[in-house]
């Protein structure tokens, strides 16, 4: 066991490399070449140009101007600065909200680690157990935790004491933060401006007629349920293929391009490629030739489909756009039943357009509940057997394995030191590379599943990944071994019992959990905000491929904050700081500086860097909610097995009434709040409706939502989404005099910046 | 253990006594003095009246007709005549529905037990374990139970195959059956007659407003924001009070006319009664007068308090019934969210009138929390710690008990003979008791929730019910002891220890619930259809209340289909079926003569004796389906934890797939159907309102629904409810010509029976 001497020579390395980081981040970010990596917000709002081609050559690519690497770390405060409305306006909510469970964090560790530092440590360190016992070694941080108390002492009160303070800390913040954000909400839905999906709703699983088409069956059901509402529907079209080839196509071009790139730098060289898969093998052929044939053939074949699509009959799929006259109207019908079967004319609030995830939308109900059965017992075995496949590849991928398959390579593989590298690394790889595609598979199973917008994929993901973490890294970390061993465990253990036999571990883990905060929190912090991989990216890009100005444009997409991936993640460290807020207290200021510095790092990035695919205006909130409930929960029964090992045994049934209290409230913060995120309320819609109806009395609403709700290969693509985004942004930053006076401060600060 | 000899013997002790109270029955009915407690229904209906006078005293009251005796079983043919759709009208849908539970455990069983049969009594009996077990002593039916097969044999395959075919024939048939019954409610919702309910919503939790009364604000409301919908409302006024006041005056109106009575017959006597409690102690006064007096005195404070109820704006609470101009506007308000607090302006669907619980009406969203909490604990303590006061009370009843409260009795209780009868009773009485009050007592908890309708109430009183079944009768039965024990047993065991330990068990108790099926199943429902209460009730009151028919049609009140308990016991034998299906295949004849009869007898009862209190239209089929599945459940649990224990490794993976299927199923079912019960379909609706449109142009709508949601005691009581029911039961009665001709018919059978 570390003691606290091993631990603060490991947070000095951490805060050191951190520190590495940020000053590599300072020193890039000022380098006017890589301005389009760290500030691509800025370019696709079109405020920030390029760099001024005036200059002398160097300094268009490096920043010479010693006195703004002075001010290296000025960045944290600009971040800080943008006031919360405003920056709603520029990342929208969704952004914010992530940030402010950050924030929440901060809420709630700061007053709890106070108290536990005023309270518990005392307690704890005047335990004077440990020291009695001669031969146990023990390390200071382990006399600040609750293992220096002796068995049956009654200092344990104080732990039961703090556990109930800290519980109703927690549900004070946590409730405000719900109430908070219910309300940013519903004032950021009331303040959008006019879109289309507040009057339209998704039908889903329409019935086949064999009298009527699709488009006039729609249109017969919603004139008669909906006499008074109905204005017009879309209906859509199974475009799945085009779009492939829409994508491949434009692969396709991007390596034409790079070719052609290629031949102007050097004429003297015909650029060739081969004919097979990804130019590996077959026969070599004039590049620039080839692919010019392979996209002509493309496009004609894209045509084709095209023509098909728009024609045939069966290429529609029986759901439809189904757009009303009024919000009042959409709400209306977004909310109720329609037939007595449950299972067809399926209606539900429409996503916005450029949400909509259109491969998932014509999964009939039954296959949809069959695709959910399958994905539940899949993620089951994902959690609790993933150590099979990634063993059998790493039995594949030893030396024997690659001897076997690259036989050429044998004496190079038999030299003592590669061999000794490869058997090093190559276990390892094969872990590392499953955790790192992990999200991708979680996001698969999601989309299997049949949910139909990126919002609410993103959403299931996070609970998938959520789930993962728990068993494999959580509790995994704490009881040694894989979740495979630890069902097996568990299933023999009575329910008492593996709380105690969890709770128990946890003192020991506290300086493993310590460690781990600062390696895969700190530093993941630091990496995020150095985007390397982006900077690495965008280079090659840049050198390759970009030709004009709109090219770079492309290359510059920065993404957008992966909502899947990392909220999982603040959640393990949620549920860290809980577990060992009233155990060892100590863990808690590292939590805090986790959420201190996640919090500037990631309000700068979505300033500055991340631009949203979708607007869900804050949908994922109570998915959180329950997510920390979850970690509260499971702190409490992990106290009680811990002192129910203590021969306290009236302190044990003290705590039961902990996790009931915390049931209930989240059932109260439930029926409190979560509507505002799953529910459209009249009222609301009516008042705008009205407002609507005096400012703009002429609107045409059918003009309006005609093309809103068509698939992107249909418009164009990408560049038609990106339109409406931006026409939405220059609405909003016309309206707000301050933001245009921020943004423009900012412009100038970047030109100085560059001058 | 019992052999089958015993378990032969036990049947046909038990077959006799039922037959003795199907004699005693079919001898009571036929008498004519008894003709309103087993017909009370034709005598609600008004088609049947009393017994023509013209004939001489004796066969007025006592039936000498011979042959009529001789055709005692023939209500069972003439019960099981009447066509089902006639027996809806009849009886409504909810007692048509409840009697199909019984007629499912006929489908489920009868080919259940014919495969188990054929299959697995002659592998159990080939067995041939127990018979080389030579110090064993064992029955004949525990050689045909699993019981006899030899651990690790491949005999077990079988059982396992045979549960597969058990839960997916359950499937089938309880899929159908939900179908079915979902096609039932909406063609029952949908030929029903115009009903207030239809147009009506509940609204709850109106906000108060400091400038508008409640009824102002109601009205603002709905017109701003269902302005094309809204017609009109009727709030609600606290009335608790009123009522109490109003069921005491009637209580002391019963005493009076008990002694106006009396003094009649027997003028020379002039009734006495004294002033204290319950007529026990205080002043002797003359009956007459004293209650002449008491009853103006409570009129008086009658008037006042319906007064200051009616006058007094404080007496108004934030509830009120809104109605609309179509069926259409009413559901779509129902489903929908009002504004975007979700705890205020709470809309539902209205109960019909005569299913509100009043006194719930007024409850605020909070304290609704905190009540099912609080319940929800109690909930659990019931279930858990109930034998804790009994045997409190018990202790306090013994003997010493008692001679400490009554001295006088010392000398007569320590008489040998009474002293051991004490001894012997006493505990057994407690325990008794406290079985007869427990559905009262959850029907409180169940009020105390804060439901707004009887059917509501209803359902959840049997939900507390079946786990109480559940855990103290089934649990506590396999593994003998209290609940709490099991509990404490229960969390020191693993997961799959659980299903091991009651599993093992199992088939150890299958003589134990045989004779429990027939003696609490059996003899319970043959009890039934005796009606012994209700017939010394009835002949009780009408020695000394009744004076006019009216007066003896109210103490013909035959109540209605106890459901909040009757049901749980269902569940029950379903439980105890699909349990002991694969287990002890002979427990299953007995249970399928307990579904046969009941459902013979039932059928009797809702035709001839039971009036609804209410009409849900079968909205408690979902929950008898979630209880069926959780039987299911536990039944694959503990066959699978009893198979694990017989040495049949393979055998126990492939039954798990059972559970996740079962739970699948559920949600495959619920996603089906389950909206059918809970929501109100807009197309429906809309149909409705079209053909009302149609057929009934000149409707006043206002005036249909001025008086419909009313408080009771405004309107007369139960008089105007009756008044109510009768109007429909009248239009149903004239709208079918069938249900008249056998109406008549039945009517004349009852005449030849006088004659």
């Amino acid at each position: 066991m570390a003691n606290l001497q091993d631990i603060v020579y490991s947070a000095a390395v951490n805060i050191l490399s951190a520190f590495a980081f940020l000053l590599a981040f300072a020193i890039l970010r000022l380098q006017p070449i890589n301005d389009r990596v760290y500030f691509p917000k800025w370019y696709r709002k079109g405020i920030r140009a390029s760099p001024t081609h005036s200059r002398g050559a160097v300094t268009k690519f490096v920043n010479l101007d010693i006195r703004t690497y002075i001010r290296f770390l000025n960045w944290m405060p600009a971040a800080l600065r943008m006031p919360e409305l405003e920056l709603i306006e520029h990342a929208g909510l969704d952004s914010v909200v992530y940030i402010r469970i950050y924030l929440l964090g901060l809420k709630i560790f700061v007053p709890i680690t106070i108290l536990a530092f005023a309270v518990l440590v005392p307690v704890n360190w005047t335990g004077e157990t440990l020291e009695q016992i001669k031969d146990l070694t023990f390390s200071d941080i382990d006399k600040l935790s609750i293992s220096n108390i002796p068995a049956g002492s009654q200092r344990f009160w104080a732990h039961v004491i703090m556990s109930y303070v800290f519980t109703f800390w927690t549900f004070y913040v946590i409730y405000n933060e719900y109430k908070k954000i219910a309300t940013m909400r519903l004032q950021f839905l009331a303040s959008e401006s006019r879109r289309p999906d507040h009057f339209t709703v998704l039908v889903r699983n329409i019935p086949p007629d064999p009298d009527e088409s699709v488009t006039e069956h729609v249109e017969h059901f919603f004139c008669v349920n909906h006499p008074d509402h109905y204005l017009t529907h879309q209906i859509v079209r199974n475009a799945n293929n085009l779009a492939n080839l829409v994508a491949k196509k434009k692969s396709l071009q991007n390596w034409l391009i790079y070719h052609q790139n290629q031949y102007e730098r050097n004429p003297s060289v015909k650029p060739t490629t081969k004919t097979g898969f990804w130019g590996l093998w077959g026969d070599t052929v004039d590049a620039i030739d080839f692919y010019i044939a392979e996209i002509g053939k493309l496009s004609e074949e894209e045509d084709r489909e095209r023509e098909k699509v728009m024609n045939d009959p069966n290429a529609i799929v029986p759901v439809a756009f189904v757009s009303f006259r009024s919000r009042w109207g959409a709400a209306v019908c977004a909310q109720t039943q329609q037939t007595s079967n449950p299972t067809i004319w399926l209606t539900e609030r429409a996503p916005e357009p450029r949400d909509v995830y259109w491969d998932n939308l014509a999964i009939p109900y039954v296959e949809l509940t069959i695709r959910r059965l399958l994905m539940a017992v899949g993620l089951f075995f994902l959690i609790f057997f993933f150590m099979i496949p990634i063993a059998f590849v790493q039995s594949l991928a030893s030396i024997e394995g690659i001897e076997k398959v690259f036989p050429f390579l044998t004496p190079l593989i038999e030299t003592k030191s590669v061999k000794s590298l490869i058997q090093g690394i190559l276990p390892g790889l094969a872990l590392k590379i499953f955790l790192i595609v992990l999200p991708m598979i979680l996001m698969m199973m999601s989309r299997i599943e049949g949910f139909i917008s990126l919002s609410s994929l993103d959403r299931r993901s996070a609970a998938k990944y959520h789930l993962f973490l728990l068993f494999n890294v959580f509790i995994g970390s704490i009881v040694t071994g894989t979740a495979l061993d630890q069902l097996k465990t568990f299933l023999n253990q009575s329910a008492t019992e593996i709380p105690k036999t969890i709770g128990v571990s946890i003192p020991l883990k506290a300086t493993f959990f310590i460690t781990y905060i600062m390696v895969d929190g700190w530093a993941a912090v630091a990496a995020e905000i150095l985007r390397l991989v982006p900077l690495v990216i965008f280079h090659l890009k840049n050198t390759f491929l970009v030709k004009t100005d709109q090219d770079r444009d492309q290359a510059t997409d920065p993404g957008c904050v992966d909502f899947a991936t990392y909220e999982p993640r603040i959640q393990f460290y949620f549920l860290l700081g809980l577990v060992y807020a009233a155990v060892t207290p100590l863990l808690l200021p590292f939590i805090i500086i986790f959420f201190a510095f996640a919090y500037v790092v990631f309000r700068h990035q979505i300033i500055n860097v991340y631009n949203q695919k979708y607007e869900s205006g804050g949908a994922f909130w109570p998915d959180v909610h329950r997510r920390l409930m979850i970690g509260l929960m499971i702190s409490q029964l992990l106290l009680l097995g811990l002192l129910s090992t203590k021969d306290a045994k009236e302190l044990t049934p003290s705590l039961a009434p902990l996790p009931i209290l915390t049931i209930w409230f989240h059932i109260l913060c439930k029926g409190r709040f979560e509507s505002a995120f799953v529910k459209f309320p009249l009222q609301e819609a009516m008042v705008r409706d009205t407002l609507e109806r005096a400012t703009d009395p002429n609107l045409n609403l059918k003009l309006y939502l005609q093309d809103a709700y068509i698939h992107p290969v249909f418009k164009g693509g990408e560049v038609e989404t990106r339109r409406i985004i931006e026409e939405e942004e220059t609405n909003s930053l016309v309206a707000t005099v301050r933001n245009t006076q921020k943004s423009s401060k900012h412009n100038s600060e970047a030109n100085s910046a560059v001058a």
